[in-house]
Formats: C-alpha cells, sequence, structure tokens
C-alpha cells in the first residue's frame, strides 16, 4: 500500500482525551477515531491489526476443533429472563443496553451469549452422540460502561472472540476447558505478548473454575499475585496466601479490659502491648439482593487482614437462595446513614465482638433481622485472641472459638497481599505485577442449562442438562494491550506478528528519481515475497516520514538514502533502533529471516 | 469436518415459519436458526458461505484500492440531526433502531453509515492531496423492519459490505462509481450468480445516479424491466419507456360535454366512442411533510397511464425546500376521510380537470392552500384531448393546453409498463424478470457534506465540500439469494466458490471398515489437496447421508460404496445430478478439475 494513496494522518501532539500511553498512540498514529464516549471508529492500520489478531485466535481455535459461528446481536429479552440475568444486566445499574422495538418488544445488545447459545443448544442437541460441541464467534459486543476509558480497553463497543462448549459430564467440560486454557497460551505467544495464566474470580458469569489471561503492562487494571516458581499465579481479586504468622498470645484468661479510646487496631495493640495477628476484629457489610432486602453481614477476620469483597460477593451469591433471591446486586460497608436504618441505638463501632446481638437490627422490613455471621481462617484458628466487647471503651481478652463464642460458619474472605507466603510452598514469596485482562476462560457447569431446560438423552436414556463452559478473548483489547506492553518515546512497537505491515519502504526524497525507483523495485519485491510493505511516498519531508514510521510500529524500515550510490540501503529495526546497510538485492531475503525470526 | 462432530442437525418438514424455498432449505439444512423475529443465529455451516462471500467482496474492492476498516454500530443521535435523518430514520416509522445510554444520550444502531463516515472524514480529509479515497467495512447492521420475512431477506440483522468515497470532483466520483459497478460485477459473477445490473431509484440516501445489482430470482421482490439487446434495465420504481402512440383525437372544437355516469376511464371512453390515450386524467395525491404540513397534489396524466409514486416522491423531495421542509415522509392517495379535511364542498372526483380551482382546498392550517400542479409528458403532449371540467357528469373534449388550460409543469411520472417500447430504440420492447436486490451504488454527491461541513481545501485554496459515493452489498442476502436462484426438489445447489465445502465423502455403511479406510484415505487427500472436504462417518443409514448431502447442496459427493472392491468409488456432481464411476485414485484429480472449470 502506498501511503499517499492512504487515509492515514498522524497528529503531532497527545490527544488531550487519552490518558495511558496506548491510548494516546493509537489515536497519535492514525489507528482510531473517537465516534462518541467509548466508542470508536477502526482506520484501515487498526483494522489490519484487528483482522491478524482475530486470524490467530480462529486458527488455534479451529485446530481445537471448535467450528465457528456468527449470533445475533439483538437478544430477546425473553431468554435473558429465564436465566434470570435481564434484571440484573439490563436493568438499574446493567451494563447491558436494551432498547424497545416497534412491537415494544424488549431487546439486550448482547455483551456476551450464554443465553443465546444455550437457546441455541436446547433447540439442536438432543443426544449424547452429538457431544461435545464448542462453537466460537468473533464479533463486537456491547456495554453500557459506567465510565468508559482507555479507548479500547473499555469501550462501550469491542471486539471479542466468544466460545461455548457442551458436554455430557464434567470430565468431558474439563478436557474441552484445558484444550481451550492451551489454545489460549497459544493465541498470546503468536500474538508476540508477554502473558500470565492466573486464577480468577467467575464473577457474573457464574460457574467454577475460572482462569484469565493477563497481558502484562504497568497500566493494567488487574493486579496479580505470583511467585517466581512460576507454580501460582491469581488475580488479586481471588488469591489465597498463607497469612504472616500468628503471633502467640500471651492472653490465657478470658477476661473483659477497659480499654479507652481504642476504636482501630493499632490503638488497640499499643494500648494493650499485643500484636494485630493476636486481635479478631468484627468488619459489617450490607448486602443487596435482588428482591430488594438487606441483609447485615458480621465478618470476623484478623486484626491484621482485610476482607476481599470479591470473594464475599461470590460467598452472598452462592447464599442468596437462602434469602428468596437469585443474587447480590450491592455490597457495601454501611456508613453511618445506613446504620441509622438498621439499629434503633447507635453501635459500639471499633468495639464489636464476634456475638453481637442480632437484636442491635432494628427489624425493618426491608432488611433481613439476623446477621449473616462468617469467620475468616485467620481469624478462626487464633487462640486466645483480643476482640471487642459490644460496649465502647471495651474489649476481651484471652477469648477462645466455642468456649466464649460460637463460631460462624469459616469462609475464606481474606485479601491475600504481596510478601505473604504461597499456599503450595511456603518458602515462596507472593509478588504483584499489573496485568490486562485479555482472556478468561470457565468452565459455568449447569447454571445454564438448567435455568433454560437444555437437556439432552444421555447413553442411558435419561434426560440431563447439558454441561456448559465459556471462553473469552477480548480481540481489540489485545491489541491495544500490545501496544500498552510494548512502545518506546518515539511510538509503537508492534509485535512482528499482529503489526498491520511487516516493512515500510521510505524514500528521504521524492523528488529523486533514482531513489524512487530504488524504492518502488524494493516494495514491489516484498510484496512480491508475500511480505506485507507500505511505501511512504508521500511529498513530505525526510525527518517527518521517519518519524510517522517510529510512530506507527512498523517492525522493519528501508531507506533509499545517500548509499544508494553504492548499491546499499539502510534497514532499520523497530524495536531494536539497530540500523544497518546492506545490497539492495539483499533486502528481501534479510526482511524475510527476521519475520522468520521474530514470528513463534 | 467430520460430521460426526459437527453441530449439524437437518428437518425432515418444512418449517411453518418459511415462505419462500430458500428460507425453508437453510433452516431445513441446519444453516440457520431464527432467534427472534427478522433475527437468526449463522450456524457453522452457514458461517462459511458467508465468509466465502465477505472474502470475495473483500477482495474485489481491495483490488481497486479501496481500504477496509471498521465504524461503531452505535451511533450518536447527534450525528444523523447534523445530516437531517434522524427525525425520518430514528423517529415515528423510523427504521433505525435507538435507545439511551446510562446517560440519557441518544443512539442509533447503524442501518447505514453515511454520517459516522463523513463526520471521520471531516476529521481527517483536510487537502485534495488526500483525494480520493474510498473505505469499506463488512459489517452486521440493523433495521427495524415493519414486517421482517422471508429469512436473511429482510431480517432486522444482516451483514452488509459498505463502501463510502470521497472526492475532490464529480468527475473524480464518477471514476470511483464506475470501478464500483465493475467491481460489483466481478463479485456477483465470481459469487456464481445470474444477476442484472440495473438504474434504480435513490431512496432515502439521496444523491443523482444510482445502480441496483438484482439476483434474478423468481422469489424477487423488486420487478425489472429490461431490453433483450442488453442496453437498458432498471427497476421499475424508476423505468422509463415510450409508450404507446396516442391515436389523434377526433375532437377538434373544444366544448363541454354533459358525460352521464363516466367518472372512470372506461366509462368515459365508451360514451364518447374515444380513446384512452385521447384523455387527461387528474389524480389527487397528498403528501407530508416533515414539517407537518400537508401538501395538496393535482398530477395531470394520459388517461391509459399511471402514477409511479416512487418518481413522485422523488420530485417531492427536490421540491421539499420550496414548502419549508427538508423531506417527504408520506405520500397518499387522499381517501373520503382525507378529504373531507380538505375541502369545504365535496370534490367532482372522476370529473376533475387540469384546472380544478385552488380554492378547492379548505384553508387549514396544516394544508397548504394550493395545489402542485404537475403534467406527465404523456399528457403534456395531447392535443384536441378530453378531460374533466370539475363538474359531475360533464367533461370537456377538443381541449389544448394554453388555449383552454395553463400547463403546469412537466415531470415524468408515469410507471413503465412490460411491452412498452425502450425509449433508446423503439424496436426494442421492455420486458419483465423478478429479482432481489443485492447491491446498490449511488452517486451521493454533496449531501451529506454540505449538511456535516464535510469540506477541504482545494488546489487553489479554496474550501469545498468532498463528493462522495457510497456502495452497498447485502452479503447475508446474497447468500441466501444464491439458494433462491439454485435449488431444486431435494435441496439446496450451491454455486461452487460459495459452498460451505466442495466435497462430501459419504461412507455408506461405517461398520465396513473397508468403506472407511477407503473414505478416510479420500478424506484425508483431498484436504491435503486444499479442497474443503467434508466426511460423513455419522451413524445413519445410507439414504439418510445421501439425503443430507443434497438437502445441504455440497457440489461433489464421492460414495465409498459397493464398486469399492473393483478399486472404484461413485462421485456425483449436485447440480446436474451425474453420477459415474471412477477410480479410487483419480478422485482428487477429478474434484480439482471440476472446482477448477467451475470457479470464474
Amino acid at each position: 500500500m502506498r501511503l499517499s494513496q492512504m487515509l492515514f494522518v498522524t497528529l503531532r501532539e497527545d490527544p488531550a482525551e487519552a490518558e495511558i500511553p496506548s491510548h494516546k498512540l493509537l489515536l497519535r498514529a492514525g489507528y482510531i477515531r473517537r465516534i462518541a464516549s467509548g466508542i470508536y471508529a477502526y482506520l484501515p492500520l487498526m483494522w489490519r491489526v484487528l483482522r491478524k489478531v482475530s486470524q490467530i485466535v480462529r486458527e488455534e481455535m479451529d485446530a481445537t476443533g471448535a467450528q465457528e459461528t456468527l449470533l445475533p446481536q439483538l437478544q430477546p429479552a425473553e431468554l435473558w429472563q429465564e436465566s434470570g440475568r435481564w434484571e440484573t444486566y439490563a436493568k438499574a445499574e446493567g451494563i447491558m443496553f436494551s432498547l424497545d422495538d416497534r412491537q415494544q418488544r424488549q431487546l439486550g445488545l448482547g455483551p456476551t451469549h450464554e443465553e443465546v447459545i444455550t437457546a441455541v443448544a436446547r433447540d439442536l442437541i438432543r443426544s449424547y452422540r452429538q457431544l461435545p460441541q464448542n462453537l466460537y464467534q468473533i464479533q463486537t459486543k456491547f456495554r453500557d460502561e459506567i465510565r468508559p476509558r482507555f479507548g479500547l480497553m473499555r469501550g462501550r463497543e469491542f471486539i471479542m472472540k466468544d466460545a461455548y462448549s457442551f458436554h455430557a459430564d464434567e470430565e468431558s467440560l474439563r478436557q474441552t476447558y484445558a484444550a481451550m486454557d492451551q489454545a489460549y497460551r497459544n493465541i498470546f505467544r503468536r500474538c508476540g505478548l508477554q502473558f500470565r495464566a492466573v486464577e480468577a474470580d467467575s464473577g457474573a458469569i457464574g460457574g467454577s473454575a475460572s482462569q484469565e489471561f493477563m497481558i502484562l503492562a504497568d497500566a493494567g487494571e488487574d493486579e496479580i499475585l505470583y511467585t517466581e516458581d512460576g507454580r501460582y499465579a491469581a488475580n488479586v481479586e481471588k488469591a489465597v496466601s498463607l497469612p504472616a504468622e500468628a503471633i502467640a498470645s500471651a492472653f490465657t484468661t478470658f477476661e473483659k479490659r477497659e480499654t479507652p479510646g481504642t476504636d482501630t487496631i493499632a490503638s488497640l495493640c499499643e494500648f494493650l502491648k499485643a500484636d494485630p495477628t493476636q486481635v479478631v476484629k468484627q468488619v459489617l457489610y450490607q448486602a443487596v439482593f435482588d428482591n430488594g432486602k438487606l441483609l447485615p453481614i458480621l465478618i470476623s477476620i484478623r486484626g491484621d487482614q482485610s476482607v476481599n469483597e470479591i470473594k464475599l460477593t461470590n460467598e452472598l451469591t452462592r447464599r442468596a437462595a437462602d434469602y428468596g433471591a437469585k443474587t447480590v446486586i450491592a455490597l457495601t460497608v454501611p456508613d453511618a446513614e445506613a446504620l441509622k436504618k438498621w439499629t434503633a441505638a447507635p453501635l459500639p463501632l471499633g468495639y464489636l465482638g464476634p456475638d453481637l446481638a442480632d437484636s442491635a437490627i432494628a427489624v425493618n422490613e426491608s432488611i433481613i433481622p439476623k446477621f449473616l455471621r462468617l469467620v475468616d481462617p485467620t481469624a478462626a484458628e487464633l487462640q486466645n485472641f483480643v476482640t471487642g466487647a459490644n460496649e465502647v471503651n471495651f474489649h476481651v481478652v484471652g477469648a477462645n472459638w466455642e468456649t466464649n463464642f460460637p463460631k460462624p460458619a469459616v469462609v475464606d474472605l481474606r485479601t491475600a497481599l504481596v510478601g505473604d507466603r504461597a499456599q503450595h510452598d511456603s518458602s515462596q514469596v507472593l509478588a504483584s505485577a499489573r496485568g490486562i485482562e485479555a482472556g478468561h476462560i470457565f468452565q459455568l457447569g449447569l447454571k445454564y442449562s438448567q435455568a433454560m431446560g437444555a437437556t439432552f438423552t444421555t447413553e442411558n436414556g435419561t434426560e440431563e442438562p447439558l454441561w456448559m463452559g465459556c471462553y473469552g478473548i477480548g480481540v481489540s483489547r489485545v491489541a491495544q494491550a500490545a501496544v500498552e506492553q510494548s512502545y518506546d518515546k518515539d511510538g509503537i512497537i508492534w509485535p512482528v506478528a499482529i503489526a498491520p505491515y511487516q516493512a515500510v519502504v521510505v524514500i528521504p526524497n521524492i523528488t529523486d528519481t533514482e531513489q524512487v525507483a530504488a524504492a518502488e523495485k524494493i516494495y514491489a519485491d516484498l510484496t512480491a515475497a508475500g511480505i506485507e510493505t507500505l511505501l511512504d511516498d508521500r511529498d513530505e519531508r525526510a525527518g517527518v516520514k521517519f518519524k510517522d514510521a517510529d510512530l506507527i510500529g512498523i517492525p522493519y524500515r528501508i531507506v533509499t538514502g545517500r548509499s544508494l550510490k553504492e548499491g546499499k540501503v539502510e534497514v532499520v529495526q523497530r524495536a531494536s533502533k539497530e540500523s544497518s546497510v546492506i545490497a539492495v538485492g539483499s533486502v528481501v531475503e534479510t526482511v524475510q529471516d527476521w519475520i522468520a525470526a521474530a514470528i513463534v
């Protein structure tokens, strides 16, 4: 392609709308243009990158036997009502755009396709003989984000590959899940990206096991905890670890102590000469279910630890049915205003004990008049601990579970921290990295098939719900994440496998017929050799052309400059900026060798 | 691909929801599944067809130098307000789905992209040096159809290729328009389709010249009029022709005659012993503009002719500004109810003359108190004609324009008919065919660039609006139209170029190890030779497999049946049903030759 004929406009200045480097660079280098908040046009260069990422995804999916399909973007509300997700996705704070058609029927714009594919499977899959199946699509999705930002990273319209598998049993699901894990590793590797597969939370999608693929980058929104031995990596939302060991408590006798002005762990420990690892602190939460009920929650956790709200939300989701609800729609730490609605008298905050009476909660129609009591293992295993006495300025010391307090259900709720010891090997310490979530695979289990009645006939003739998995990759996010991972002060450094073009031939001076002729010949030769090549034949200064070539990040640049007199051209590698002067006749072979070495 | 592993379900019966053969066949053969009215899932076989059509489109577009891009599907209302189309597209009877985001900002779901691309061009194109440009995308579009039907033919979600070109002058636009015309002919030819390029109406898109590409099929919604010499073809909405020659009138004196009970052309002609070609009849219409005003229209046309409402709508759109409006939103023949709002006294219907007084219209706020008077050339050229006297039971005879009646503006408004003589050669007669509109190219001119301020700096330094063209192909419609054009009682007959697979190897009896081994070998050999092949290794009866192979329409079938004992297999061509028995060793070469011969 000749740059003189391409719709190609670069900007000198960083656009004001962009916050992170990759977003700035894609705008400056003419890859994308903003049409509305979180909505972008992919210009020709960007579209080539997206097509290359898609093609790598397609090849790896096809290699596993998955079948490509395309499902509708407009989805009838009825399907989402069947799965029970319409309320959380399309209403209130939901992230699904919804609309009415001319018949006043409700439709949603697909952010994901579990419902549609389950309806298709319900229709088409009748027998175990048709199983397993794995269907995928590469498609634009929609999310009505609260705060669209970072360009393609968190857009309202974005390209996803999503796959859905169906199985006769859990073992078959596990096999496909493992195949997808491998396919995803292949995809990110082939795209030329540094990534990490991590244990993840399943979120609103539901299901049991799930794993995220994080593209490592400093501007990543996600924090990953991992061990150097490579045997453990997890999203901080999900990570587990061994906390620092508790120091044995010196309080061997249970007694109530006056502890004036000690409503923080620090002040309490200072007053009692105790260590935070000897304290059981109580934390209050308030959950709101989809049936409108508020649930007050009392969590006991060790004094030096903090609650991971994602883990807590998951626990509440598992327990939703106990409260006549399907799901949790909000989880908050109740503020003074909220507490007024709970309680008649003010609670002794900072002095709460694990036995805070249910009667502390005002019986109010919207409130479930009993605490959900949970204890984190860090607190559950303490002996002779310090904790609140449910009275301002008083604590108890030397307390023990069951002897002094009934022990609530034990649930892992703590936030793992950098520096924690790993569970698999206590000599390994958790380190932290930032990443961009670019893929996520889930074992959904029976959640959707049961809700929507997608069953099959087993070999024994019984009717059972289909086992399901789902597997997503953010194609447009991968493209931008590649830039976030790989750029310098001059611009983008594309991995060769997904660069829009592999080479650019620059004519420093287009009035020099010798330069033009040589460049045209090299351009034709490279193109004929199957190398995707740009020819910068614009009537611009050489400096502008070099700057643009660096900015758009084409891996290999060939310059038909001064050395042409000796039958040579300059070749520059974008990533290393290494430059050499080689014979015109060896350009094709040199670039071919470089590409072969760069593409894995 | 092995059919045993594919999500592949055929139906024995025609689905009740389908009306036309192609829709029935695509459902029965497992290509598509309905998710909601006018909304379909493309199953794996269908998706392969759609990808093949897309790839042919892409190659032909790229060959013209057009650049592929992807524009957003969600489009801000502001852009459509700039072009003035929001009211007609998103409101009232509009076909654009619209919705509000969480910030209560209005968005439309793109049925087309003139506005978005013009906004992009306004941003990126500054100078004549950047011109011409032609950008295209292949994308799912949305239309809130009043009556979605015929499967993918008129869906609410469908795949389009749309391209938009930008130019410094009209001549450059004409060149790209011609290149697109040729590219479209190449595309339909390469898809293996019988088609006709026809003159077309520009409709709501606007602009001057436009041409449609019709895939010929009996179930087509469009009527085409064409001449056998191949020099003329047009959509009936747009077609022109020479009407039958008028018989010279014998009424040489102008006089009023009592003509009792002659409120039809037939009864009038019988009474006066006149010919319909000697009569000027008056037809009333009522237009509603986007500003809410009603315009009464009085059209004079020859007695044997009828008004083409598309031509009339176009004329009104051209005149909208005269009435303080941007566009026409409805055109109807006023019924008795509507006429009551126009007139104080009943009009002498059946006896109207070209001089029907403006005072016949009640001055009513919503009505423009003067007729728009137009005369079709068929009536304008008559002499000594018969026409109404504006009095029940009375006509005038021997009338002439200007002498007896002022002559209104002459505008071509007549409907061309089968059997009319062609304008380019009166020895050619118009014939009729039915077609499915699958492509449409437009010279838009300055309509969008002027409305949205998309200008460029000319070589002389002046600022001028960009000249624009737009070019669409209905990719999903092409795929279904191919079926509508090519099927038989047993199923689909895909053109080889867009068949989901080129060959299917059928194992009649999968318990016969010799059959299985031979089939596996042939399957492997065909696949290795780059021939897209299905292997029907399902545990089904041979009859079921043959029926399915015919139904899904794979061009070449190889059967490892009885003749295997002699080292031979049966090969069957789907289109002709010709069957032959050939040596196993020559299967690959035979199929390769067939494919090479079939793909143009």
